[in-house]
């Protein structure tokens, strides 16, 4: 498996373009992306009871197991928009599919930004009618559809690698870390590999709750969240055997980890990237409570940006996490420093810690010594601007 | 029942000082609070599982339901300390009621502020020394003792009435909305009513669960949060009888809410208070999840902030609040004003709109037509800076 510099059409057969249509003030705001054959799909959704009308629609697209062109526009998340957003979406979709002459429900359509308010359907034709033409595979073209699906991201997320001589490429767009509620995410994975639908599924779930479902941007929460996987075989690699399932599933959780990762980095005025992996829990479920309490703690997070080694707001995290705990055999670790024994500090040397946490990603290792489940979860700190109460409290 | 304008040491019997004693650099810092009989007592603690020292300790010695004095410092929080931290905290209650003439058992001590450090004992000492001998009931005392249990709070929180004869006296201390785990939250309440440990116990749960469990400074998730009432009976005012306990249950009440929507209020860079009620839902504990879920979305708060009547947060928040919902029945009013029905947009004056959302106190309604459970939750709105980009996302 390596990473190749390319964007989401380095996979064969994909073409698709992104543009400035108007559903924003000045940003590019909507793009096209088509598989020249129809591909076997899956796709991960958010639980959230007011899911948007795409959301909904594509639930029951994906239902045969089949995809060819994903639509999205940002600007607007066609969500809580009744029964007027799902006849867009359903229209879209069909406006769309027309155009690319393929079957509409192979054409998924997604939709971010500002919940509530119509998709303003001229646009959206316009939109459709000046993309279709310009498709194609050339890096400027996945340049532009990965930054238009960005809304308030920075920077544009994509990533593409070679394994098993086929190719999967992938791009997403996240948001601030103000709080999990902040994000519409969204992820679309392409690959030429030949994989049946339900593996896909079953991968792509597996790969999305140890990689999205692990940032304090959470999948659980917005009404428009969405990963989809496309597979066209046009690499001709079968994924059909144990070890080959095996390899792919392990290339889409590197996909998914480093995807997930570039939105936790990407928080709103975060400087670094904060790794919590928690090891020797009681069960898998503690974990992953204990690493996501951590980087959802705003105190943390403040800290790691005032350079702070604050370990004390890192045990009252896992303290409040619901994980079984036993104060008196946790150990508490920032990169290599040990900062934590049988749950209090010990003497460390403040250079060495602050070392730790001048690094671009900052590394906090939890161990529980209760058991033997691990898990890894991804943040941001909180800047200057952001906190500054906050982080100047401890000093 | 009424108002009345003072503090803490209006309850009979009941004297205290505030002073700088050098746990934080220039602000009053230290506080003893004394009845002068013992008082029937009763508390709420923290559920974190790495409860802070003086959390155990006052655990230990409020079982036999009987306090006489408080002894508060701000800027340490004596939290995950070890043994040292539960040796400086027993310490602190010997040398304080050692100094005060009382039962150590009936001295309660009480820390707020950075996690993890030793409390500085020397400190300690000289803060009692010196504070003991300046114990009065004036005005100035009752405001330095609110000051003085302060940590990032921009102002002092008391409030004291007067009910069937008797008085009720309490302080509190909150600090910034960033997030739930921010929060230690202290409050302190004096009655010179004569109630019965027992009673005083029930009335304080149901109280704190109606108060402060429903800001989004959240009593569930600090290492030191403790709510206490004691109560010394010098009014000679029995409260034993069905009626007299309604009577000091509903004072109690209001006593707690009035102090928790001050700590909500007091969010930092807050303008703000937001009043979020869920109606007839369809259960008590999804009332309760509805309107803290809508507290505590940062998109939520920084549409306040912005006036900015974006109603599809508020469904986003109702849609992952885990509650039962049904998203064509559900209307949601801003004030007065209905923006949602049958849980989609109608068209509403955008001036009235504004108008409710510039008010001191922001209402938000929302109908679940599920049930008829009903449950008001407060927090603040996230002032510019704080989070400049969400604010200004919609518009």
């Amino acid at each position: 498996m390596k990473i190749i510099k390319a964007g989401i059409t380095a996979v064969k057969g994909i073409k698709g373009q992104g543009i400035h249509a108007g559903f924003k003030k000045n940003k590019l705001d909507f793009t096209i992306i088509y598989s020249e054959r129809i591909c076997t799909a899956a796709g991960v959704f958010t639980k959230n009871k007011a899911a948007a009308a795409p959301v909904l629609l594509d639930r029951k697209f994906l239902s045969d197991g089949k995809a060819q062109a994903i639509v999205c526009n940002s600007g607007f998340a066609n969500a809580c928009t009744g029964e007027e957003g799902m006849n867009n979406a359903l229209f879209t979709a069909e406006y769309a599919s027309e155009k690319l002459g393929i079957r509409k429900e192979n054409c998924l359509v997604f939709s971010t930004g500002i919940i509530g308010i119509p998709l303003p359907m001229d646009i959206m034709k316009n939109a459709i009618d000046t993309t279709v033409p310009l498709l194609e595979s050339s890096n400027s073209a996945s340049e532009n559809i990965a930054n238009a699906i960005l809304t308030t991201d920075l920077v544009k997320k994509e990533i593409a690698i070679e394994n098993d001589n086929y190719t999967i490429s992938g791009i997403t767009k996240g948001s601030g870390m103000i709080n999990p509620n902040m994000a519409t995410m969204l992820c679309f994975i392409f690959t030429d590999a030949d994989v049946s639908s339900n593996i896909l599924e079953k991968c792509l779930k597996n790969s999305v709750n140890k990689s999205f479902n692990r940032i304090s941007v959470d999948g659980d929460t917005s009404t428009n969240d969405s990963v989809v996987v496309l597979a066209n075989g046009l690499s001709n690699v079968k994924v059909d055997t144990i070890d080959k399932i095996e390899s792919f599933s392990k290339a889409l959780d590197f996909v998914c980890v480093e995807l997930a990762k570039k939105i936790a980095r990407d928080g709103e005025g975060a400087t670094k990237l904060i790794e919590c992996e928690c090891v020797n829990a009681k069960s898998q479920e503690d974990a992953e409570r204990i690493s996501k309490s951590v980087i959802d703690s705003s105190l943390v997070k403040s800290a790691v940006f005032g350079e702070d080694p604050n370990w004390g707001r890192i045990i009252a995290a896992v303290g409040y996490s619901g994980a079984e705990m036993e104060l008196d055999k946790i150990e508490i670790y920032l990169g290599t420093l040990r900062v934590v024994n049988k749950g209090i500090g010990v003497s460390f040397s403040q250079e060495e810690a602050k070392k730790e946490l001048q690094k671009e990603c900052v590394k906090i290792i939890i161990n529980m010594n209760l058991g033997n489940f691990c898990s890894k979860a991804w943040g941001c700190d909180l800047s200057y601007n952001y906190v500054k109460i906050n982080a100047q409290y401890h000093t």
